[in-house]
């Protein structure tokens, strides 16, 4: 699994600055989450393949979060794409797009599919063999989600001395990593725990922006390999936070100490702020693990 | 009067280039000549401050010619400003921004007035005392409006020696140069023509894209000190050109020549080119003052 971080400040694009997207690659699955304006150039700059590209997650319709994404389904109509693409967002967002498709005669090449959301609980809105995806309802000054991906549990590592010492058929290891028992054909019982280790716990990672401290994520984020959570603010301006609905530092550590995640990401910077390495100092005051997104940053994990 | 290319490559913006974006200083206004995605940050990259734009002029509603604009409102409005915005556009301009700031539950902290064209005939839409701009309507797959910007008459030029020998008191200056004649006490009648010199003659600049060659702006536009002509497409593609209803570099020329304008600027260029060069050189073939536009590129006139 790893993350691609195209753009992680908030409010305006800036010269040097993107608003928010990012793309997680999970399972070979490409989800790009969030589309500020620029999020095509970023996608672009940081070569990764507009083709790879068949699900994008909206958290909110601020625009920073979301002014980008009439410019990439444009774009991807320019390039003649025939695969479906699915958006996921909050209620509004196919309006949003099917506008402006129309007023500027635009047709779609191919199948575009909108889920809209509007449940104030977490619901799961992909699924498929080797992943899924659910909802983090926010707290913001519009309706908001973070999501959370999640591997599903992964396959039993086959114990490859062991059965090749049976000299069972290959044909067979794909039931044995799936957890089934093999008789042999003079009537052997191996169980499966003697054929295999166990599988590579699941990963996880939860995107949370924007909000402002909310504690009623916590159950839904617990254990997550990595939570990206935002920090618009220092603690000098904890009030500010307070006013417009997003977090400090501090709080987003708090947040990830409390659900026992693996690695906090902090992002959605204010772009008052020259030194980041501020956000990192605060948060490290409740919560060890902490790294700073970055524009064009890679996180692996 | 100079003229700013912030983007000038057709459809989709790209790492090192940007979709159709221009500002023109004319007469100490500042006009703001379609808003491709990242015409902001284009407008940050060549420190063009964002509180002296207070008319933007749409040509179309293709998204490499106005998906910026949204964006640009929204900045504005973090900015706080205050100032009027006045927005010239197809009808449906007023559709396409008031949706997302809908959506977006955004407020407009300053007045927002729409000027939606539906006129096939050319039409003044913009006149102050110095300046005025009439559309150009223009021949694409779409409502396409280009726009002359016209200087108005100039004063005429005061001719210091004589005035200050005749001993006129300063006060009258601003009549002598509005064109009046003087009477001094004793009687003594001088000519306007006496106390003047003839004005600098009014410029003018026309932009023209996206069109297809279409000899009906040629009366539009004749004898503009500057034609900003599109040229997508070299002739190798003239098909594509006529199919798609751009033009080539040898058509741009072509409306330079027949037009009688001072000087074109080509723009426009589709992606797939790699020498812009080609594109002066096609067109010089039919007129002589040609330049290409480039993006970050400053024209003075």
């Amino acid at each position: 699994m790893n993350l691609t971080i195209l753009g992680c400040y908030a409010a305006t694009p800036r010269t040097f600055t993107n608003p928010t997207a990012q793309v997680l690659d999970i399972k070979n699955r490409l989800f790009l989450i969030d589309c500020g304006e620029g999020t095509q150039v970023q996608l672009r700059k940081n070569k990764i393949k507009f083709s790879k590209i068949n699900h994008i997650f909206i958290s909110h319709l601020h625009g920073d979060h979301c002014y980008g994404l009439i410019g990439l389904i444009s774009t991807f109509m320019l390039l003649n794409r025939t695969t479906d693409l699915h958006i996921y967002g909050p209620k509004g967002i196919k309006e949003l797009v099917t506008v402006q498709l129309r007023l500027s005669h635009s047709w779609s090449s191919y199948g575009l599919f909108f889920h809209e959301l509007e449940a104030t609980t977490s619901q799961i809105i992909y699924e498929d063999e080797k992943v899924l995806v659910a909802t983090i309802p926010l707290k913001h000054r519009i309706y908001t989600n973070g999501f959370l991906f999640k591997e599903k549990r992964n396959e039993r590592k086959l114990h490859l001395e062991a059965v090749q010492k049976w000299g069972i058929d290959t044909c067979f290891y794909q039931n044995i990593k799936n957890g089934k028992d093999i008789i042999l054909d003079d009537g052997t019982f191996l169980p499966n725990s003697t054929l295999t280790f166990d599988p590579d716990p699941p990963k996880s990672y939860a995107f949370c922006s924007d909000t402002m401290f909310h504690e009623s994520i916590i159950p839904l984020i617990e254990g997550a390999s990595v939570l990206y959570h935002e920090a618009t603010f220092l603690e000098s301006e904890h009030e500010k936070a307070q006013k417009t609905m997003h977090a400090t530092a501090i709080q987003a550590a708090t947040i990830a100490s409390k659900a026992g995640v693996g690695k906090l990401i902090l992002g959605h910077f204010s772009t008052r702020y020259e030194n980041i390495d501020l956000f990192k100092q605060e948060a490290e005051t409740v919560f060890s693990n902490v790294e700073t997104a970055d524009d064009g940053k890679i996180f692996e994990f």
